[in-house]
């Protein structure tokens, strides 16, 4: 080993051309095969039922796996959740972004409407007049145009409206806006993506659709063109698509997968991350004790992965499991006691998006090599 | 309110002087009155008792307030979890540093026997006797001397070991290696810390000292120097004091609170966040969305707060509570209707460890206005 280029302080988990077990531990690690095989599959299905696809950057918070998503499943752009996030997309050359919710602090407002120009097209949700008049200010201010879409609450209960008539009250409003164009509805049901089975979530999104099929009613009985129907996920992607109304899928876990999401199970019964979508997402964690029979810790808890949805999965190690986190470790029981110190384990987290959220870099594998790093690059941005 | 100064990419949250109002959400705040209150109470109480008291940075991962629980509180370090977090505490002037686990990865070691080089003592946990082997080899490779703590593992089951003939094997190879010297021994009881009442946590406290004790009496037989042990929890540390064998706390939660600890009862069965100790941490959150009847939407979801530990209290809002959480996004019942767009609201979160670990800066707030500005120094790592 050349401990010479190892310089305290150095922070990056790995070079290019590192086998897996040199990688600096925890690390968030991507299958680089897996990740492209989804990023594909996902951009043939949008092409073949006509549906653009508005892949969600929330979750990754990376340009580089924006672009990839862009180059090699036809992405038309990102949507992300805060000016803060959208300000790296485009600097970072993504062409479209959209806000998928509510900016309301007057100084990100501001912030948003500079953005146009940039370069890139720009739109935002609202669910409120007074929010309305505050963006044509804005746009108003620098010059710029900013594309609205009025987002309904179609069973999430969150953000929204679900009143028609409150509806077409702020598209009018938006339609009337200086600076403002009206794109049309977002409709994303969040509530129901992690359900079970396919029948409990298609039941769910045929009243989300009700809802905005009614919606969609009101806004053309008061002559309001609605260019754009945005919403979807990766647990309600196809019904979006067969509804017949929505015209934007915005699908993000997808790409990477996690534990909670793979759980839930395709029309035939059989879990999503075996078959419709692989785990390319990773944490790597190295085995640091095992002063334990049958025991063994690793160096990742609670400040390498989100665990408000479940502790992640052992990938591809048999009998051994996570059985608890602390803040900086993992206790995982290893009945056959196959572990040693320093070997490395590949952890499928409990959640994707969160769990990005903590790193500052991805590593991208291939074929047991460090093909690629890319750094996680709207991490931490929560305005 | 001067647009001009708020340039696109500012990532700061706050700025000097500005109000609680001003600053950008979702934000890590702190109550600089409570939080100086906390230290000085802990300081004055391991004082009084004759212990001394080493934080726990891995809390809060800044060097900034290590330096405050210095100078307020009569901190003599700081312990930590990982190298990369003692080489920003060493780097940052913090003049005594442990590693309360073990390293295992050699790297890491090699970077860890650097440290004392800059002029701080450096010591760190072991359980196992090639690591103590591995160790040695690196101090001897950098000509420096690194302290080692013999791990005890006192009823957590993580690492550490509790057969006291182990623990006098590894205590010897210590003693005979060159390039360390035996620090003494760590015992520190995580698993029990958050236990409601004050018997169970001191129950299993008494189980903790009878181990210590075993273990301490197996050294002395062999005729090997103590001088240290240190344990020791915000939950724990009154035990620990009265043990008559510790001589070192590691408290780190007691200066910030959260949710989960607030919850544990004192000796008269009193929250100890309602009378010990003082919510000085909190996530500073805005309001939104009000478009639904008695509910409110935030800007702080699970990207701003750890919630593996419960969900985050409204702190000083009456009958407003956080009923749910999803990403970018907390959901708030609001019976009374108090709540209107971009009200601020505080949070107290279930777990402050992995919160602040979430994000960038500190604001430090006096009588309303930001006093301070403080990096989280050691955030993200995590090696």
């Amino acid at each position: 080993m050349n401990f010479d280029s190892l310089e305290v302080g150095f922070d990056i988990p790995a070079r290019v051309g590192m086998s897996e077990a040199e990688v600096f531990t925890p690390a968030l690690i991507l299958d680089l095969d897996a990740l492209e095989r989804n990023i594909i599959k996902m951009g043939d299905y949008a092409r073949a039922h006509d549906m653009r696809h508005r892949v969600h950057g929330k979750m990754h918070k990376s340009v580089d796996a924006a672009k990839l998503q862009m180059r090699l499943g036809g992405a038309v752009g990102v949507c992300c959740q805060k000016v803060s996030e959208a300000e790296v997309f485009v600097r970072g050359g993504i062409p479209d972004v959209l806000i998928s919710n509510e900016v309301r602090d007057l100084r990100m407002i501001d912030r948003l409407a500079q953005l146009p120009k940039r370069g890139a097209a720009v739109s935002v949700c609202v669910d409120g007049l007074e929010n309305v008049a505050e963006l044509s200010a804005a746009a108003q201010r620098h010059g710029t145009k900013l594309e609205i879409l009025l987002e309904i609450d179609c069973g999430s209960g969150r953000c929204g409206v679900d009143d028609p008539a409150v509806a077409v009250r702020i598209a009018q409003a938006v339609v009337a806006a200086d600076g403002l164009r009206f794109g049309g509805v977002q409709a994303y049901q969040g509530a129901m993506q992690h359900l079970e089975t396919y029948a409990a979530r298609q039941g769910k999104l045929d009243v989300a659709i009700a809802i905005v099929r009614e919606v969609l009613a009101a806004l053309e009985a008061a002559k309001i063109d609605v260019p754009l129907v945005t919403g979807g996920g990766t647990g309600s992607y196809p019904f979006e698509t067969g509804s017949g109304v929505y015209n934007e899928l915005q699908c993000g876990s997808y790409a990477f997968m996690d534990a909670d999401y793979g759980r839930i199970l395709d029309a035939q019964g059989q879990r999503i991350d075996q078959g419709e979508w692989h785990n390319a997402l990773f944490v790597l964690s190295s085995v640091m004790s095992v002063a334990k029979p049958q025991q063994a810790v690793v160096d990742a808890g609670l400040k390498a992965m989100s665990m408000e949805s479940g502790l992640p999965l052992v990938f591809g190690r048999g009998s051994v499991d996570y059985v608890e986190a602390s803040d900086e470790h993992g206790t995982l029981s290893d009945p056959e006691r196959q572990l040693r110190i320093n070997d490395k384990l590949r952890l499928v987290p409990g959640h994707c998006d969160p769990t990005c959220n903590l790193h500052d870099w991805y590593v991208g594998m291939r074929n047991g090599v460090v093909e690629r790093l890319w750094p996680v690059s709207a991490r931490g941005k929560g305005f």
